[in-house]
């Protein structure tokens, strides 16, 4: 397996190259920080974008939905973009122009295929389960019943690209005279305090299994030490 | 001005109309709160979807970007999708099929438009700048060298959805019976602690038009706030 994608005419990167990469450590580790991506796909001509979780399995990019979905219906065998991305920071100038943002981000390419058996719809609602909670082995598993009401998408990521930008402010030289306050403003996705649900049959406080979740974490570590 | 959108093929909330809202101020509020839009369109066919920032001027979405960007070249005149989600929290069910999250978005539908006029985007640029730094005076206008080299898009909003869920644990009747941790994971994004340009001519301190940036505080609010 290639440590790194190859460029198509879809990924190459155009703008700031420099901030771009086809490694697929780069790729994954991006993937594996976030829990919402953006798939974009074509409606009679006419692009949406919708919000949705999504996990990984390998090479596998895996989203669900409802099985009435129009997008998943849109979504099958059809070309689909998926858009991960992560705001890390604002980048404040000293000019209009090259105020900026931290951020990592991945687009994949590709056609998106339903899963059809249910035995892998199945495994792959618990993966996606234990991606996020991992040893919630209590929780039941999808019925069948359940299964048919929705659809796994799957689209293998062999075309994709990632963009990152983690640096300081860049002024033009002749801006540093302006005594205007310049820097970056970090930002980071945490998790706050548990809420238990009110009908428990067990402790109250977080068990163990999730005890990374701790108030004030941040999402994306959290994510990215499960793999 | 009506205080609703008219739902249309496209915006028409399908799956789950109960956590829909066409109210123009759920939807501004939404927009209001983010930094990062996810921006949708279509070269040859295909989808393709961006991560960029925007802001929001009366009825009026703006993002820019570089003139020479394909994103940016392949929107003017086109229909794109603008998506803008929140992550609001974990939703920890004791089934997977019940696994959820907790979230606000928006999606904007039209055709999007090239500004053309300098000054309107010397000013967007200006209204960029000023939604999220307000007070940040000092700072250098774009010249015209600078303009020429991005285009700012706008979109009218007038073709709205939002859809939003915040909500506890719902799970089917039987499974309470689970003896398994249920319930919510908030997630928030927050702003940590300024880094301040090595080359300030100020105090390294955020001044105080910024001071709600204060470490910890929620992203969304402090963006909020300045409408």
């Amino acid at each position: 397996m290639s440590d790194s994608f190859s460029p198509t005419e879809r990924t190459k990167l155009r703008r700031r190259p420099q901030r771009g990469s086809y490694d697929r450590d780069v790729v994954f580790a991006i993937l594996d920080a976030g829990v919402m991506c953006h798939v974009g796909y074509v409606i009679d001509g006419k692009p949406f974008v919708t919000p949705t979780a999504y996990w990984r399995h390998g090479d596998e990019l895996y989203w669900h939905g409802s099985a009435a979905s129009r997008m998943l219906k849109a979504a099958q065998g059809a070309e689909v973009c998926v858009t991960v991305s992560h705001l890390d920071g604002l980048v404040v100038a000293r000019s209009a122009f090259h105020q900026s943002v931290n951020y990592r981000s991945v687009m994949v390419f590709g056609r998106a295929r339903i899963v059809e058996d249910v035995e892998e719809k199945r495994s792959g609602m618990r993966a996606f389960v234990e991606r996020l909670y991992p040893g919630q082995t209590q929780i039941r598993d999808s019925s069948d019943k359940e299964l048919a009401a929705i659809s796994v998408m799957k689209l293998t990521i062999s075309e994709a690209s990632a963009k990152i930008r983690d640096l300081g402010v860049i002024d033009d030289e002749e801006d540093y005279a302006i005594p205007t306050w310049a820097g970056v403003i970090p930002v980071r996705t945490v998790v706050g305090r548990a809420v238990p649900d009110q009908r428990l049959l067990v402790d109250a406080g977080l068990p163990s299994n999730l005890g990374a979740f701790s108030d004030g974490a941040r999402l994306d570590e959290v994510l990215a030490r499960r793999r």
